[in-house]
């Protein structure tokens, strides 16, 4: 599974103040961990209250570039600050993320292209998150082709279909797995599917447990990829458990051991 | 979910003893606990070291039903013993099981619909444990259709594609899942699908974690009962969990307390 570590967010307390004082020993250990409890990725993302987010963003990889080589997802919806930024991360990179809109989508795949990135592409256009599966597929479909148009190969596309609360939304989660299995089964090779996964569980109780409860029905789907929080355990524990259930790895008494170190 | 409690059976060493020495409080006791954490059903089975395994089935029987009026769920492999005990037992009971073989399959589903019983059905035939999904669909399909013909309605099959270890057949939980699926395609109204849930994780290590993704990957293909310990409260509370996340509940903040005693 491609676990994108959630946790160097300017939307969490540490982070944000991180930020703010350019601590870097926070932000490093931060990655550090993430990466020892199994994260292939690390999201970044310098929150909502920066003044300066191009400046922040920079300063965010350049401080995880200092003790890590592992991919880092630039994590902005600003356009200008993701123009800027990723040509200057080195090593491996993936956008987080672009609209399923033909116009601004081009635009991204071709970013990702120049600068050797992967793409997340989100299911959503001007009418916002769709309430049917019909039309995230439709929208994942319309960036497949787009990708494809604009020769971003599709190991380096990552398709979200976008989970909403399930206290809000309760069709959304099975809508969700409808359309991964659907987007899965559409290119071959197919994309990744991803999920920002935590906001299943927005402003419920028992969140831990909504968390890799939907990890391991969507990943029976065909869902390969997360925004999570690696360090939660047993979110992590389900998310090697449920990959061992489909056959993609061979059981053994420490898989769970083996699987973070692979 | 319809949850068949597996404790009250002669594998384990406390309903082994108390059938030995005729201990109704044991027994009760593992009927009313099993009930008070959520389970549907009762799953009721001698063991394998039992003399007179029919009489022991209905002093089990006998012994439940002075205590609750739940569904017992009768579980021997020997036809013999099925067909003198379910005339026998009071209230709800489902038989618990025979094979796809046409004539067995028969004879079974008449004593379903005699007795007004339900019926497991597992999608085995002399051949064994299907190796793919196709024939588990064709054994499983054949089972529908021999229950239509002997006018027994699809709500009182249960179909059991049946999970092998995960560390002997990695294979088999994903074969059992796309099953799942197709079977609850298959007729409309759809049968149960079941599986003997712990079986997934025969000499494993972390089987709790096993057995409970393991189950919301099958829920989110169509599972919608299984033969496993109620009292396991993470595993009860990740059922609960995925059939809140396929939009079988509204979300409240007590909902796994309101689906335990619904």
């Amino acid at each position: 599974m491609y676990v994108i570590g959630e946790r160097i967010n300017g939307m969490f307390t540490d982070a944000k103040q991180a930020i703010r004082e350019k601590d870097a020993a926070v932000i490093q250990d931060l990655a550090r961990r993430q990466l020892a409890a199994g994260a292939t990725a690390l999201d970044v993302n310098v929150g909502p209250a920066v003044s300066d987010a191009q400046g922040a963003m920079l300063w965010l990889v350049e401080t995880i570039r200092a003790v890590t080589n592992a991919p880092v997802v630039i994590d902005t919806a600003k356009w200008e600050v993701m123009a800027a930024v990723v040509p200057q991360v080195p090593g491996e990179k993936v956008i987080n993320s672009c609209k399923a809109d033909p116009e601004i989508a081009t635009q991204y795949v071709g970013l990702a292209k120049e600068n050797g990135a992967g793409l997340i592409g989100l299911t959503l256009d001007a009418d916002g998150v769709p309430g049917n599966v019909e039309k995230r597929v439709e929208l994942g479909a319309q960036l497949i082709t787009i990708a494809m148009e604009g020769g971003l190969e599709m190991n380096r596309l990552f398709i979200d279909p976008i989970i909403l609360p399930v206290n809000v939304s309760p069709k959304n989660p099975s809508n969700c797995m409808a359309a991964i299995a659907q987007l899965k089964a559409f290119a071959d090779p197919p994309p990744h599917l991803v999920l920002g996964l935590s906001n299943v569980s927005q402003r419920c109780s028992n969140r831990g447990l909504i968390n890799r409860t939907y990890l391991a029905m969507a990943v029976a789907h065909g869902l390969d990829a997360a925004i999570m929080d690696p360090m939660d355990t047993e979110l992590m524990n389900a998310a090697i458990t449920a990959e061992l259930l489909l056959g993609k790895m061979i059981y053994c008494d420490s898989y769970l051991e083996a699987a973070r170190h692979a």
